[in-house]
């Protein structure tokens, strides 16, 4: 189990000075499978036909070289008992490993009144059972975790909804199917809204609040054991899509997760505010939150994956995933070329410094074609 | 070709407590044959099988008694050169007219880079080859309206696109459809986003802005002559889920449509600002709203159609489309029974009457089972 | 102390109608003295002259009748050492309560980078110091709870911010003050944003989620038994208008806050979701997310104040709050009227009942001089 | 009159590319007077007393060097009849231009029900009799236009306005003025919302339509004579912000005004989606909306000023200043260096080159310090 207790670390200005000079985040690249295959949605048909599972996975094998590292997939419609072991098969050949096996639990139409918090107790056992079964698949291949997407867990009149009793069923089905899987660590993936008007537990701070609600009703004493040691058993993926649907501000949100020991993975893409879920590329809306969210990744010492999650409508999916990885790496040079120690000091003594960060971001930014007036031109001392 | 010029109408005060006094809206209900069968998303699959044309429509004859007396159909998916006598059977059989054939522009994978305004000048006369087909239908037909829903027509990456050339391509393309078949009216149908990221043409305003335009480029004698009479040739079909999607105010987009004798048509739902394009049934979110535009219909004499347009994903459509119908009826006789100079003089001296407005309301909306104080006791006189 | 622990206890679907049908909500009203005085804003000039706090009491004692129970005021600029007796007087003369007594940590200059949460030491213990004296004097006054509405807490660019440093020094400054005077509860009130760009905290979920960081800081003795019987220290007021500015459901809010027994009080007005803080009068925007609340509350036994948060702007604010009341005790009073068994059913077996929730709830709402086809004629058994 | 009419000419690709290459901004800088003394909010006082206005005028004198060239003023309560001569000597010592006085029609109580499209007409008059006073300063200083900002007109209820008359009082309130002062111009600022919970003519399209209405009503000869040579004496002053507020697209909204000959000028800051109006710096929030906007106004050929439109709550004005001047330049040195070719390659055919602009967008942000693969490792030709 990779260890990231050490997100709560409380850090100094000094130690954090030390953090920004020495920790380099490791971008290490993972993709879905699910977008390697065209989708449809609701007014537009799909692009062309579905890709079969073998064609998808050569597309990700001939990106390895590029920097992909780890792949991830839906059980049972991408992944399942019957397919594994091409799996197994294309990361031994390739080196490009599981990260996760994702349950299903918003497409087809028995979750049409939710999945794990259905009040359809036949409905909501199928959900578990499911979720018990992705739980296995990920010890099999020895994952990092089974990202949990609850899509369809959701409502759309709230009018005359217990909905205590709809989050009870929710975190209380993930416990009990963790506590037949122990040892399994879950990833809950956050979303506001769509396919439901509303989807519960639907932005950060709320997944940290089911993850403890989860965690503490674990029984299995392996999963008590791991708790006891410090380490969370479920955390979060947040998508950054999602947290921008939501109109949360993306590193604060992140830094959210890491306080609790919780950020296990990170979905990128790029979002306006609310909006429908458009899974952009990265850097096509909004790149100054994507830079912030990394330097906050770096500031706590962040080392999961970053994973890819798009949805390349109009350009083939292999020229997608290379310009999100550029986009990334781009935008990793640039916060590893700022002056930590002027960033901490503008931060954390703003009353000394106003108007440094500004002025200090602004030089990161320009093109080398132009050249700016010195700082000091700008901001007193 | 119904006339809608005395939407124009500027009312003095006096006239104004006439028309609301005397003006009645008349509730028409109008459905549109895409929702009798299940549609799904890029998260959830449709509830069930396609339902055939022949089963949508005999679910639509049933809904006769209980109001709905017009019917709106995609060209060429649901209406086309080979099916017209099914729907014109269906006409004559049980009085429901077809009110509109709209072109398809937003489904098929041609259409990836929009339709009428593509850059691609092949894909752009295949739209308005269709959009031509479409016309003549809606002439043989003999509709009140052809409606352009251009969801495709727009953009993600807004960076170095010249719009001006797009919107050109999108206006001048209708207005050469139009002329090919003069004296068909078009009713568009702004939406700000979804399925493209942004959408050109996405808001009322902007409705208006593509009307006038496609007008002035109009050059057949017939469509002249028509505008030279003060006629509208295009005009809007606000929906109420996209005008909110906008974050526009109903009530006002209402009337600025009306206020250029522009409001052919009205698509009703409900839907939180923002957000996805969810199609909830008429008053689940902010029936305020929908109260202040019927009252609005009312105040400009309104006299088409209430187009319900809905996406029932967990309930019957006859279900659905009964709850719509009540609604409207509903809130149609809340306002009804309103003490229409008590509003006005409300409204029109603001200062003199400060509080009232709001007074007024809460007592139309409250249960019988509450006695609330008399206004007197609220509002100073 | 006011005991709420049993908000967390779950209900079985037959003892929840039970609740329904036994509960009923004890319309409390509650003001807050700062809208007693017009307020101006960046764009707008105050409507006059600021009230002393004398004129602004003879108002409020003049709404004793109307059903103005309590009162809530901010230290040091509204309630302070100086005035404490007028206060007093003025709830033995009244028999209004003083409920709250708010640290003021938003408007003056010296918040201007965070007050709990600066960065500079000497800041957050001026903070720090406001906050125990407000404490002191929510205790000498008797109150319920001392709000903190952290306004200013927050930034602007997030970019380098140690977002964990800084949410400590937020909470851990809450729990030193109340360690300081034990036994007052404390009562946070997100927002999340506006006068900052963003303010930390700034949701119900993340309230919560400081709520225990500061319980679980606590280390008065008499702070860790309150804790030890299982009652909250620190819990929410949530302000409807905030909650829909973060596009937060209203009801699931509530309900959340009520899951971990931190409903202490509610602050009443209606908003637009997004936008800037408008506290318009219950009722003006969505409805029906006030009704499903109040819904929500009687569910799972609210037993708190309903205090009424407003800006009146255009009318007397003796009118205001009079309309404010009306439409709470409307919305209550249509809530009170509903056949709880069936909404039960309807949200139980949502695929038993399609359809039927809505059916209902367009009942309730209609107005008398309609009468809608029988339930049966649109939902099939 | 400086003459904007080529804004509306269209161009072939060849054209525009050639316009790329040969046309380029000149960021030419305005300042308004208004932001250079420190300015409360309803929640947060002014940082410091009011600056008087030799005090303003003194720093913008200093920032001529950096290269503010323009100055722009509210009447009466900035500049006034009784000051004029201040402004003269600074603009012949300084060289700095008066480009604009703006009539405040907002922050007096007088406003509070609206102005110019109040229905009081007592209040209407006043707000027609300041518009007009504010014409005949700029025509005295010899101004580029006089904006309108109506930030007071509109409403939180919209029940029962009747809004046509509303409009129509707004619009022809200022044809009035016009018509009274022949030849100015007059370039109006829509904001959707704040301080008013709706103000009319809220969005980019709407203004258009607006000034297409007065433009319409306008008797005077010389004004008549002035639009029948093609130019606009209504334009609008989209200010960055306020566009994205409405969930506009920035370069979308430049280019729609630039289709009618009526871009008049700009006000730039950044701004979140929605929220309250926060006039942060340029570049804190998406640089990608103000860069791409840039380019819009490069394709078109904007040759008006860059007004700085900001509010600098924590830092010196000075700093604020120079930091907008840098962040555009910065921006404007990026747009420059593209290769213009493959962006309207990319855009014009984008069936062809499938993910070439974002890569192309993607090495133009890169700083320096990296080396990404070249683009035909990339995008398939």
């Amino acid at each position: 189990m990779f260890d990231i207790r050490d997100q709560m670390m409380r850090k100094s200005p000094d130690k954090m000075l030390e953090q920004l000079k020495n920790f380099h985040l490791d971008l290490k690249f993972s993709v879905g499978i699910w977008y390697f295959s065209p989708s449809g949605s609701r007014f537009k048909e799909a692009a062309s036909a579905p890709k079969s599972i073998e064609e998808r996975l050569d597309i990700i094998a001939s990106l390895k070289d590029y920097g992909v590292s780890a792949l991830e997939a839906h059980y049972p419609n991408e992944i399942n008992e019957d397919n594994m072991d091409l799996y197994k098969k294309f990361s031994r050949d390739t080196g490009i490993r599981i990260l996760t096996v994702i349950p299903n639990l918003f497409f087809q139409k028995q979750w049409e009144f939710s999945s794990l918090a259905s009040p359809i107790e036949e409905v909501r056992q199928k959900a578990i059972e499911r979720l018990k079964i992705s739980l296995q698949l990920n010890k099999e291949l020895d994952t990092d975790f089974a990202i949990i997407w609850h899509g369809g867990d959701g409502y759309e009149n709230p009018f005359g909804i217990d909905f205590m009793a709809m989050r009870d069923r929710f975190a209380y089905g993930i416990a009990e199917a963790m506590d037949q899987v122990p040892g399994v660590r879950v990833a809950i993936e956050p979303k506001p809204y769509e396919p439901r008007g509303r989807i519960i537990y639907g932005t950060t701070a709320e997944g940290i609040l089911v993850a403890q609600k989860v965690e503490g009703a674990l029984r299995n004493e392996e999963n008590r054991r791991i708790l006891s040691e410090g380490h969370s058993l479920v955390g979060l993926n947040p998508e950054v899509g999602h947290v921008l649907m939501a109109y949360e501000d993306l590193p604060y949100a992140f830094s959210l997760a890491m306080e609790y020991g919780k950020l296990m993975h990170t979905h990128w893409n790029s979002q306006p505010l609310g909006n429908y879920d458009q899974d952009l590329n990265v850097g096509v809306v909004s790149p100054e939150q994507a830079e912030a969210a990394l330097y906050v990744l770096k500031m706590h010492g962040y080392k999961g994956y970053f994973g890819i999650d798009i949805n390349p409508e109009r350009m083939p999916v292999d020229v997608a995933v290379k310009n999100n990885i550029d986009a990334l790496r781009s935008m990793n040079a640039r916060i590893e070329e700022l002056d930590h120690e002027a960033i901490l000091e503008a931060v954390n003594k703003p009353d000394q410094h106003r108007g440094l960060l500004e002025a200090i971001l602004i030089r990161a930014r320009a093109p080398k074609t132009i050249s700016l007036p010195p700082i000091s031109s700008v901001v007193k001392k």
